[in-house]
């Protein structure tokens, strides 16, 4: 049986050391949090983790999804009851407005505490994972009655939401969406067709499901243009807000996945199912790319939460299986064998993800305090900037997370041997289930396009400029200093990588857009590498800092922060060179062939 | 349903034109194999994977083995009446001696057809595949009426073989094993423990199971100099050959893994079961090592074959499918949209499995080749040379191929999008059985290991100064040559990088010998990138010279190995840069945690 704890003493180090939580105390949702009561919710948030969520991961992947003739659907045993403990505790509206029931506080702690229940549980936790991006989508485009209609009870968690984008026929290629909207009398529409990949489509935690719906209204234009999205209940709910009849919606059938099984991934029929205008007629793909940037950080917190779970279990199993002797002399010569943590590579594996998670788990909580400014500042530079880096960064943390994060579930399951590929060990779940996190909320090919094509661009290249300035200005601000230098020296490197990477697309991808296509995964990583090294500098500082200032029973602690940030900077940041040059290497090649001759 | 189709132009590409297979016609098992006959050979073998093997490969999956209670194990539907045909078709014994029954042909032949076989269902040819393995040991280190016992049956595919070796408290550390032998009067032995991860142990296939086991014959030293082969039949055989009662030796358990749910791996309890020793009493890691040397090349080949076969249906959806439209304008204006082949991101992926895998094919039938020069040249120095190479790269070819099968059958399914995550499609399938050849016969950080702590150092560095000499030559005499410069720079420079990353560890092992250990892994890869990159080399000037002497209508076929070497150069060999550089960063940052700090 897998373990899990969760990581609180590394959350309140970025909180409180690296990213200075208290000097945004200025904006509303911060204050009431003070920095105990941050680490009150996250220490009921591990609770909650440890104890309730992470003993159903394995039975529920075992267990899986039952649908029943009549369309229903029975998710594993224990999970209901767990989701009614998460929703009557109020973990989902955490940061959701109070006017509608949440309470209101910031996206950067519902994010700290998003990592530990994905790890514990992550088929679980997309039930109300999907559900705050349908809040999220109502909040920004909804009228007030919808609003008040939809919101109170998602906030509470009584009725759940669901994304219906995909059809048989189109992922990423929404234009092609055939799901037809009829436009009612009423002002209501009916909808018409076929949704696959609907992740908790159907079943048996909430009394209602709210579905978000992408449909053609008759007589749209074609393409993009012409896509709105609908919600669409299960049941109808009426002004009082009682659920009431069953809609023209219904579960036809439900996957058999790879992983996840614990998340009902269902096909949807509707048929002639009543729908309502959910912000402009024909504006559905911006409607829906408010509830997607909200599961694309969702989504690449997966990545991390699946990546420290198997880290965790990893280390758990080098310590305890023994198996040969260290290079370097035996280690517990009183055993027959010593612990396999003392074998180099062992170590190269268990370092690597440590190095990466670390950084990863800062880089979510920066992004997330972008967030927060983003939409509670009250000046409006501090807020354009802050939502320029989020928006840069959001393909960067989908991609590069769910990517490192499947292959650090595969390196942790390698360090079982042979019971790694074992089911009742649990590494092979952690595995199944991160892989989806690579393919979900958008491939991760289209997060480096959007990142290429879209968001490198966009205003004239405002967002990434100011990235690249504030990462320079802090290298060079720390140039001369002996401590820091050896952080500094390879973030330099990185981010020289990466601005000639930026440079030869400018220079090389108008006349030939294949050549910005072709680096695009390259560049994408090379983000990564640039953005979480930025985050093992300030890491470092940070901690230098606490040691300076005295750090007594914790310095072990800060010290071995020192020695992780520098295995990242001599292991992991060196990859930014393979990255450009295989940005530089341009399109040529990759294109050259025929179809018919793969 | 996934496709597959045995590429063999391909391999007979590389046989005949790259690899000179008629050079060897003066070796005895090439003397029948003329290139006509070993087109027909591989003809035969693509029918019979595709038509036969392949068919069953995810129905085997989803159906698995089932033990029943009185411990046998029945294979998935189809399973045992394809395997009656390969049997009976010869292809167990294609290259074992014709004294036992085999026809004796070429190793490199095998090789190939072994390919197209794991590609189509590699659960199923691990049945054969560890037969292969036994006959190995038992001709190599068995007594003349041990051999004259064993082994036609065997040859014949009418017994099946397995391997024992794993015990739940050991795997890599057999020096721990517990398994015991006692002597019996007649000179027998009675074998008694419990063995795991037996692929193979029990099944319904064959008449008879020879199982070859590692055990201590009381009394024996302690670790692995007390440790002896023994032969352990599930029937026991009389002296005519005839099978008999069942022995001491039973299934208590299959295990539910990841993947290969068509083999039975087994739990395989010995009850004073009768064995034979086999080879010199303590010498049986030797004897092991025989059959797990040959097993190591078939486990790399399955990286292969797996990556082969996610390939071509990855190559197949991305003609399929269409989404999007090309950046440089729509390449099927009479669609809706173009298939996602035209997209540069889909490339990347494919061209880069196209160029792994085509190397990695080379590869494997240049190093069959050595084996077969090392058993049957009469030049003792040519069968030296040849030996030390194939013992150089066998682990390379394990742990390299084996990882990057895997990766390439996950960026494979990525090519599918959600569809790559539902098992109907048979993309999790290549994923979830590629995964245990990273982990079976030595996991791969076990290779490293074996490369950098025995190959490098043996014989004075005998085998690695050779290779080094062989490509450092090839690249200076082409240096001139205007066609070729292209792609012996490349390899030059990733030689280059390959002997610096060798000098570092004969400066830095020797006083802290962590220092070989840390960088073992990304040793290996640099290994194989360069052991690539030198078939990629030999694969474009067999192709130009092809083209010089006009290739009429396979001109195509010609060019485009030109563009597939040029895309190795330029995107998968500047890797060897970033793995030098994790060699030189050394062992400190990697080891200075204490193991509380993970």
């Amino acid at each position: 049986m897998p373990i899990y704890k969760a990581p609180v003493q590394d959350t309140l180090f970025i909180l409180n050391d690296v990213l200075g939580y208290e000097r945004y105390n200025n904006l509303p949702a911060f204050s009431e949090t003070s920095p105990d009561v941050v680490e009150a919710i996250l220490e009921e948030a591990s609770k909650f983790s440890e104890n309730t969520l992470h003993p159903l991961n394995l039975s529920g992947d075992q267990e899986g999804c039952v649908r029943h003739e009549d369309g229903s659907v029975t998710t594993p045993k224990g999970f209901k009851d767990a989701y009614d403990q998460y929703r009557d505790s109020g973990w989902l509206g955490l940061a959701v407005d109070p006017e509608y029931g949440g309470q209101g506080l910031p996206y950067t702690l519902h994010t700290a505490v998003a990592e530990y229940m994905s790890s514990a549980n992550m088929a679980l936790m997309m039930y109300p994972g999907l559900t705050q991006g349908a809040i999220a989508a109502i909040y920004v485009h909804g009228t007030a009655e919808q609003k008040a209609r939809w919101l109170p009870n998602m906030t509470a968690g009584v009725w759940t939401g669901t994304m219906n984008l995909t059809e048989p026929h189109c992922g990423t290629d929404l234009g092609l969406l055939r799901t037809k909207a009829v436009r009612q009398k009423d002002g209501s529409f009916k909808i018409s067709g076929q949704k696959i990949f609907i992740s908790a489509g159907e079943h048996d935690m909430s009394e209602n499901i709210v579905h978000l719906v992408l449909a053609r209204i008759e007589g749209a234009p074609e393409g993009v243009k012409g896509i709105s999205l609908f919600i669409v209940p299960k049941h109808s709910v009426d002004d009082s807000g009682n659920v009431g009849d069953r809609n023209g919606v219904s579960c036809g059938s439900i996957e058999e996945k790879m992983g996840i099984h614990g998340n009902s991934t269902c096909v949807m029929n509707y048929d002639d199912a009543t729908g309502y205008l959910l912000g402009e007629e024909n504006g559905g793909l911006k409607a829906m790319f408010t509830m997607m940037n909200e599961a694309r950080l969702g989504v690449g917190m997966q990545g991390l939460s699946i990546s420290e779970i198997a880290y965790q279990n990893a280390v758990s199993y080098a310590n305890e299986r023994i198996q040969g002797r260290a290079l370097t002399g035996p280690k517990a010569p009183e055993k027959k064998a010593d612990p396999i943590i003392v074998h180099p590579d062992i170590r190269r594996v268990l370092m690597t993800i440590k190095a990466r998670n670390e950084a990863a788990r800062a880089l979510m909580l920066w992004s997330a305090l972008k967030s927060d400014v983003a939409h509670q500042s009250d000046n409006e530079a501090d807020k354009q900037a802050a939502d320029d880096l989020l928006g840069l960064m959001t393909p960067v943390l989908k991609g590069v997370l769910t990517d490192t994060g499947f292959d650090h579930a595969v390196m942790a399951q390698q360090v079982y041997g042979g019971h790694g590929y074992i089911e009742e060990w649990g590494m092979s779940q952690f595995v199944r289930d991160a892989r989806i996190a690579m393919i979900y909320e958008g491939a991760n090919g289209i997060q480096a396009l959007d990142l290429v094509g879209r968001k490198l661009g966009s205003n004239g290249g405002r967002a990434v400029q100011a990235y690249f300035k504030e990462v320079g200005e802090y290298c060079e601000s720390r140039r001369d200093s002996e401590t820091m230098a050896p952080f500094t020296k390879g973030l330099k490197k990185g981010l020289n990588d990466l601005q000639a990477a930026t440079m030869w697309f400018m220079q090389n991808a108008m006349k030939n857009p294949d050549n910005a296509g072709a680096g695009s995964t390259d560049y994408m990583h090379l983000f990564g590498l640039v953005a979480l090294g930025y985050m093992w500098a300030q890491m470092a500082e940070a901690a230098q800092i606490k040691l300076a200032n005295g750090a007594g029973d914790a310095a072990a602690f800060y010290e071995n922060k020192q020695v992780t940030a520098r295995f990242f900077m001599e292991r992991v940041m060196p990859e930014t060179t393979l990255r450009l040059a295989r940005v530089q290497a341009g399109s040529e090649s990759m294109m050259a062939l025929e179809a018919e001759a793969f």
